[in-house]
C-alpha cells in the first residue's frame, strides 16, 4: 500500500520529547510530501474525531517544549470494540493510511487492537519517562525526568547535609527501577530501594535491616543521607516507611515525593535528539512498507521491533548499574 | 566597646543565600581587620564549644552554593538557663566581642536571650525562605524558593495542560503568604489559597464555593487548572483538599507537595545581593557600635531595626500583590 | 475620552516578561470588557497594519516564555512623518482608543511622537533588560538578565577555578552598569568594571592600575580572577582589553562575551510578577483617564510617571551597589 | 605487582564530571581498602609534588560541581625528559603503586611517556567535553557540555524569533563535530556547518552556497534562522563568516561564541553517572592487574582500551546523526 496521508497523536503520559517527536514525524512527511493530521488528547481524539492539519510551521518553536502540543489521555474506550470501531471510522473517514502514536505499552495496545478494525499502516514511538518498552535502550522523556529527579535532590542534598538529616525521596518509574538507579547514582544516594535489589518478601526484615544500616551509616559520620526508593515498591510509599522507621528504631526521616514535576519540563538534548531520530525513521519505515513495529534504539542504532514482542515485557534496569551502585553505596554508608 | 573578635552562625530553617551572607561577614571583617569564628549547627556550636576560624579563603566559591557551609539547626536548649549559660560561657572562653545570627525571628529571640547571660554585641540577619520577618521588606532565601516554586510548577503546567488537569499544588512559607502569593502569580495560578485571602472561618463553605469556581471555569474553556495552597492552610494539606473535592463535587484533582526542594539550590541573584550587602552592613554596624538590632532592607534602603521589635510581628504580604492577583485571577477562569 | 479598545505592541530590543505583559494587559482589558489587539513587530505593525485580536486564550501559557509573541522590531520609519502617519491612520481605521507600548526610552519617544498624529490615550510599560530607564526602580526583563548573567558567570568560575584563571567578561547593557554591578556582585567578580566607577579618562592609567591590582591579587593567593565588564565601556570591549593586558603587563586572561544569551530564557518570578502588576496597571490607568505616562515602580509601589520625564535621564546605579562592591572587591583581593 | 596506594588527577580541559570520577574513584579504592591520593593541577602537580591524601569524606558532597577539586592544567614539562623524570620521582617517593588520569588524549600522551621512567600501572579514564577519544561512544563531560550549548540556544532562539533574525552560533569541540552536531539538531538549527559535512576546499563556493539557502529560506518563512558552527572550522570564525556574509551577499547575521560556560555547570545525570561506573571500574581494573588501558563505555557496555589505541585516531560523529540532520534540515529550510 502506498501511503499518501499520515495521522499521528500522543498517549498515555507525557514525557518530555513528545513534542520533538511530533516535528519529527511532521517535518520527515513534509519531505516526502506527505500530509500529516494530529489527533488531539491521545485515543479520544481518534474517538471523536478531533484533530488538525500539521505543518512544518505548526511544529516551529516546539522542540524545547514540555508537554505535547496535541495534548494527551489514557482512554478506556479504546479497550472497547464500540471505541475500535469508531477509531477506525475516524482513520478512514480522514483517509489515513498510516498512524504513528507516541507512548507507552499501553498505547501500543491500543494499536494492536486497532489492526482488526482498519488496515492502515501502525508504528509506535516509545514515549515514557519510565524507560519501560522492551525493544529500546532509551524511551523519550526518560533522561529529562532523570535530570528533574536530580536537581530536585541536589537541592533537598542542600538542608539534608545543613541538618545532617535523612530523608526518602519518592521518585516515579511504575514497576521499573531505571529511573530509581539512575537517579540514585547520579545523586549519590546513600540508598537506592528499587524492584531490583529489594523484594518485599519480609517486610519486616527488610525494614529492620534498613534501619541498621542507617545506624550505623549515621554513627561514622556527621553527613546527610538520602535514600531514593521507586514509587509503588513499599506499601504506603516513602511516607509510610518514614513513619515505620520512626515507630521501629526510633530514626527521623522526612519523606519527600517528587511527584508530577518529573513529567514535565524542558527536554534535554538526549531526549530531542532521540525523538529528533525516531520520528524520522517511523515515517522511513512507513514508507519503507513496515508496519506494527515500533522504533526502537540499541546500542546507539535505530531499529525496528514488532510490536507485540516491544508489550510483553518490561526493559530491565542494567546489570551493571545495579552492581555499580552496590559498589558505590557499600562504602558511602561507611 | 570596641569589637576585636566576632562569631557567625546560621540557625532554624537553612535558606539558600545563607552562604553569601557568612561570606560578605568573614570579608567585610577582614576588611576591618577584625578575625571571625563560625560556630557549627546553629546554638548548638555555640553550646557546645564546636567552632573553626573563618578567612577569606575559607569562603572562596561559597557565594553561590545553597544550604550552609556552618551547618544549621533548631536548639531547644537555648530555652533553657542552662543552654543560655552554657553558651555564654563559651562566647567568652573565645573571647568574642560580637555574635551575628543568620536566621528567622526564632533565632533572633534566641540573641534577646543570650543578653542576660552575655554582655557581647548582637546583630541578627533575616535568613528564612519565608519572608514572615517585621522590618525587612525581603529575608535572604525568600527570592529564591520563590523562583523554585515556579520552575516546579511550570513543569506541572506541562502535564496539567496536556491532560486539561486540576492540580492543588502546596507551597512553604510556615503561617504566611508571600511564597503562596508570589509563586502564585508568577506562574498564572487560576487559584491562590492562603491566609491572607482564605479563612477558615467556615470550612464547608469554603469548599464549596471553591468547587462551584473550578466548575465554572473548567465549563467554558479546556485547559488545565492550578491552584496554589499555603502549608498549614487547610487541615490535612493539599492531599486532604483534594479528597474532599472529589467525596463532594466529584472534582478530580491531583495533589503535588513541593516540600523541601524549596529550600535548596543556588541562591538567585537578589539573594545573594541581599545578603552581601546585608552582611557588609551588620560589620559596620558592629563597628558604628550598634546591638540588639537586625538589618533589614526597606525600599531598596539597608537600616537596622531592633531585634525585640523584628520579632514582634509577622511582615505582611503586600496588599498590592493580594488585589492584583484578585483582578487577574477573576478573569483566567473565565 | 472612553477607552472602548486597547492595542499593545512589543518594541526595541525584546526582554523576558514582555510576553507576561502582554497576558496581563489582555486579561486585565478582558476583565473591563475591553477588546485588545496586538500589532506585530513593534512600530511596523503599526505602520504596515498587521496585527491579530488578542483574547484570554491567545495568551494562555505564556507568561513563562521568553521573546515575545508580538514580535519586535526597531523601526527608523517612526522618526519620520511619514511613518508617524501611518502609524495614526492605522489606529484610527481600527478604532484604538488607547496604545500600550511595552519597551525603552527609544520607543516611548514613538509615542511621545504619535501624539501630534492621533489623539488616543498612549501609555508605557517599562521593558528592557537594561534598567536603565528614569522613575522605575526596575524594567521588566532586567532581574532575568541579571541571573542569566550570574548563572553563566558560575559555570565560567568552574573553569577560572581549576586553572587559576583571569576571565574577562563581558555583560550587556548599552550605557548603563545595572547588570553589570548586580551580575559582578552576584558573582563574586574580583573586578567591575563599569561607568560609574571606571571613567576613560586616561585609558593608560587605568590599564596599569588594573593590571597592577591584578597582579597583587595573583601572588597572595592561588585562585580564579573574574573580571565583569559593561559593553560599550571600553574601546574594542573584553577583547581588546584581554590583549593589551597581555601586551603592557604580560597578563594572561580570556575574553568571554555574554552576548544575547542575556536577552532570552523563561523570566525569573520577579520580571514575571512587575509584569504582570503593570499590564493590570496600565489598564486600570487608562480607564483613570490617564495618558502620555509610564507605568513604573518605587519602593514596591506602582505609580504613573509623565512619559516625557521618564524618557529624559537614565535611571542611576544605586550607590549602595557600587559602595558595597567596593567594600567587598577590595578585600577579595587581598 | 599488587597494589597498595594510587593517586588520582584531572588534567587537559576540565569537564563537568570530573568531581564524579574522582569520587567514585576514591570510594571504590576505599572499598577495597586502597588509600588514594591526589595530585593538584594535573601534571603539574607530579612534577612539583604538590598532593593530598583523598578519603571518602574529601569526596563527599561532589558530585554535582563542575570544574575539579584537583584543579587542571596543561603541562608542557611532560614533553621534556625533565619532566618525565620528575613525575617518576615524585611517584617512587610516595610509593604509588598506579596513576589514574582524567583527561583527554593530550593527558594519555603523558601517561604512554612516563612508562619509560615509572614502572607502576596506568589508567586513563576520557574526561574531556569534546567526545573525541576513540574507543568509548562517551567522553565525561561532553553530554553537558552539548546541555549547556542547547540551553543557551534556546534563550538565542528566543530572540532570534521576536526579530526573525539570523544568528550564527560557534560552539567548541576543537577539531571535531561531535558537540555541533548534538546541538544542532537538540535546538533545531536549521545549519550545523562541521568538519564531517563542510570541508573547506573552496570557501569561495561554500560561502555562496550557504547564502543562497539562507535566502532561499527567508523567502519562505518569516521565523528566526540559526547556523551552529564548529569551532576552528571556519576561518576567523563565527565573527568573520557574519562579516562575509553581509560583505559578500548583504546577509544581517548576528554572531554568537558561546565560549568557556560549555566547559562548566553542574553534570547531567548521564556524566554523573558515567563518571561514576568508570571510576569504579578503573579501580577494578588496576585490581585485576590491568594497565596501559583506558576505561572506555561501547553499547553501553565498559570496557578496556589499549591507550595507545585510545590516542590513535578520533572518534568519529556517528553517520545516523549526520544524516538524520540533513533530513530535518532540508525541510526546516523549506
Amino acid at each position: 500500500m502506498t501511503i499518501k496521508k499520515i495521522a499521528v497523536l500522543t498517549s498515555g503520559g507525557d514525557a518530555p520529547g513528545m513534542n520533538a517527536a511530533i516535528r519529527a514525524v511532521v517535518l520527515a512527511a513534509h519531505h516526502y510530501a506527505l500530509p500529516t493530521i494530529g489527533f488531539f488528547s491521545g485515543y479520544n481524539g481518534l474517538i471523536e474525531g478531533s484533530s488538525s492539519a500539521l505543518t512544518p510551521a505548526s511544529v516551529n518553536g516546539i522542540i524545547h517544549r514540555g508537554g505535547t502540543i496535541l495534548k494527551s489521555a489514557r482512554c478506556p474506550a479504546m479497550l472497547t470494540e464500540q471505541g475500535l470501531e469508531s477509531a477506525a471510522t475516524t482513520l478512514k473517514k480522514e483517509q489515513i493510511d498510516a498512524l504513528i502514536v507516541i507512548g507507552g505499552d499501553g498505547s501500543f495496545n491500543g494499536l494492536l487492537a486497532l489492526n482488526k478494525y482498519w488496515s492502515g499502516a501502525v508504528i509506535g514511538i516509545p514515549g515514557t519517562i519510565d524507560n519501560d518498552i522492551d525493544g529500546t535502550d532509551f524511551t523519550i522523556g526518560f533522561s529529562t525526568a532523570v535530570n528533574t529527579g536530580i536537581e530536585a535532590i541536589d537541592k533537598i542534598r542542600d538542608t539534608a547535609e545543613a541538618f545532617e538529616r535523612i530523608f526518602i525521596v519518592e521518585v516515579m518509574g511504575r514497576r521499573s527501577g531505571h529511573i530509581t538507579f539512575n537517579v540514585g547514582i547520579a545523586s549519590a544516594a546513600e540508598q537506592i530501594l528499587s524492584f531490583e535489589n529489594f523484594s518485599q518478601t519480609d517486610e519486616q526484615d527488610k525494614l529492620s535491616h534498613l534501619a541498621k544500616e542507617i545506624k550505623q551509616a549515621q554513627q561514622n559520620r556527621h553527613a546527610s543521607y538520602i535514600i531514593v526508593i521507586a514509587e509503588n515498591l513499599w506499601p504506603g510509599g516513602a511516607t509510610q516507611l518514614a513513619m515505620q522507621l520512626k515507630q521501629t528504631a526510633n530514626i527521623d526521616c522526612t519523606a519527600c515525593i517528587l511527584g508530577y514535576i518529573q513529567r514535565g519540563g524542558s527536554p534535554v538534548a538526549k531526549d530531542r535528539i532521540l525523538a529528533t531520530k525516531m520520528g524520522v525513521a517511523a515515517v522511513q519505515a512507513l514508507i519503507a512498507g513496515k508496519s506494527n513495529v515500533m522504533i526502537g534504539e540499541r546500542n546507539n542504532q535505530l531499529l525496528t521491533v514488532p510490536l507485540d514482542v516491544a508489550v510483553q515485557h518490561k526493559e530491565k534496569v542494567s546489570e551493571s548499574l545495579v552492581s555499580a551502585q552496590e559498589n558505590i553505596l557499600a562504602l558511602t554508608a561507611q
